[in-house]
């Protein structure tokens, strides 16, 4: 927001009149850490939110969103007026919260899509059996089958390349004890690609390794899919328009997916919608060492007030072409 | 304890007069479920618990074992009056615990020797990453590198053979959620053969891999031993009592290595020891379901009989030499 505010300083400060408005907004429950609801600002202002999902929403207390909203003076009932149906384009200033970037030392990143997203719930279900008494070849050890699972799992995200990726950052066993072989494993398997079509295929041969773990293991398997989003491509006419004012400027882009999700998701499928990331040190983000260098944050607000104004200049619509006014 | 009063019921029974007394025992604590002190009955028995151990001896509330004895109405300060000097030799009656008699359908086990065993903590550090938006390459993901760790263990303990096995039981990711590949894994590693020689060589492969996989991985690794066990061979002398007793009747035996401990470690290393064992139905053990069939115990009792009473015409050495009297 910070950022946002500099670059429209900027604006006003060179003495260009933009044909329209610009506005800054900083939106609220972006991650839906408290609420489970990611992009709540967001879809309030395209109208998502159903009435009463305020009241029926709960934290890990039991405290609605209403409620939490009303402690803060803010009113629950007031949220459809948050809708807005006369934006013409949104853009948004963000870090990487990865390292390419940084990697390859480019201060301005263009993103072109949005990464597609699927969370997968596994479970092996094999026999708990006593480690000393149980020889290895009568053993059907959920744990075994796990790891390699996850092993194949991270095998063909490294086999579908950059920027597929595949997680397994939780896994719990069952009973967990040093001297019992392992009943039961569930874990988690986050699998993303900006590409629809190669996350399919990724998902799909993981689901298929997966099950053929299982079954040379004779272990039972459950293969849930808790969550799954379309990658979003951002609108092309406004990543021209990104680049261009990067390149008039002298300063280097490069153009990368997303791998996190951002409100621009929430945007991008209703209007024209673009997306400028600066470097994260070290990938890190979400974390007191999250920091991004003052010399890579003022390119991403010079890209961005120069492409807030061309914006201002140019006609939009919703398939990417554009066109200068008159 | 009802199989061995069994026994000696059949001695006295039979009109058979012993040569020397014979005691049937059942010993507190072999486990060291509520108090971290496996084998306290025997131990009292050689003398091996020292004073003071049962005053400092807490379990997780707190309660030493002292306080628990004098609760149920046992003096700790008679411990010591425990000891035992006149035993000649010892026999344990005992379920397997797993499933090599129930496969090969024999109901009488005689044990070679109770495995050795080691107990090993391993703990992987890398980078917590976003998992959108760390490339795979860019990674040092603990929990693959745990996964492939679990892997090359299985592989070695099968390469091994039996009865050498090797268990990870325990694991436990951090910061284990779904969206952050793992900064930290730490896991068990059970051991067991009970051969001494292969046990180390076992321990030393495993090792070994470990190492290279978080070389291979730029991954911390600690590796701790937290528990090392020899394995305690039976006596050959009273192995072989067994077997006559138990071909004197057509009772089919089959030799075979104890996977878990039992009372007769603390024993086996003082005076003459041997173990019979009787099948477990599906290697339950430990549990509700734990089962060994009327027909399978029975020839594990007749056998005892057999046993003790011969034991009472021998005598017996630690070296397992054994001369009839006179």
């Amino acid at each position: 927001i910070h950022a946002a505010l500099m670059a429209v300083e900027a604006i006003a400060a060179s003495g260009q009149r933009p044909r329209r408005s610009i506005e800054v907004v900083a939106f609220c429950e972006e991650e839906g850490s408290r609420f489970d609801c990611a992009y709540w600002g967001s879809r309030a202002i395209h109208g998502q939110i159903d009435s009463g999902e305020a009241e029926s929403l709960l934290d890990m207390d039991g405290v609605s969103i209403a409620s939490a909203m009303r402690g803060v003076d803010l009113d629950p009932s007031l949220i459809s007026q948050a809708k807005r149906d006369d934006i013409v384009a949104f853009v948004e200033l963000h870090i990487e919260q990865g390292r390419i970037l940084e990697s390859k030392a480019v201060s301005v990143g263009v993103v072109e899509a949005i990464t597609g997203l699927k969370l997968v719930d596994v479970t092996f279900t094999g026999d708990a059996a006593h480690a000393g008494t149980t020889p290895m070849r009568m053993r059907r050890d959920a744990l075994s089958g796990a790891a390699e699972a996850a092993g194949t799992i991270e095998r063909l995200a490294l086999e579908m390349g950059d920027p597929g990726v595949a997680t397994v950052g939780q896994l719990n066993v069952s009973p967990n004890a040093s001297n019992v072989v392992a009943r039961e494993v569930r874990f988690s398997i986050d699998i993303r690609h900006p590409d629809g079509a190669r996350l399919d295929a990724l998902m799909a041969a993981i689901k298929h390794e997966i099950t053929a773990v299982a079954d040379r293991r004779s272990l039972d398997v459950q293969i849930e899919e808790l969550e799954s989003q379309e990658p979003t491509p951002m609108n092309p006419a406004i990543r021209s328009v990104i680049e261009e004012a990067a390149t008039a400027q002298g300063i280097p882009t490069l153009s990368l997916p997303s791998g996190a999700g951002h409100d621009s998701q929430v945007f991008a499928w209703q209007l024209p919608t673009g997306m400028i990331f600066t470097p994260s040190k070290d990938g890190v983000s979400h974390n007191p060492r999250e920091y991004t260098a003052i010399e890579d944050i003022v390119p991403g607000v010079q890209v961005l007030a120069r492409t807030l104004l061309a914006l201002t200049e140019k006609r939009m619509d919703q398939d990417g072409r554009s066109n200068h006014y008159g």
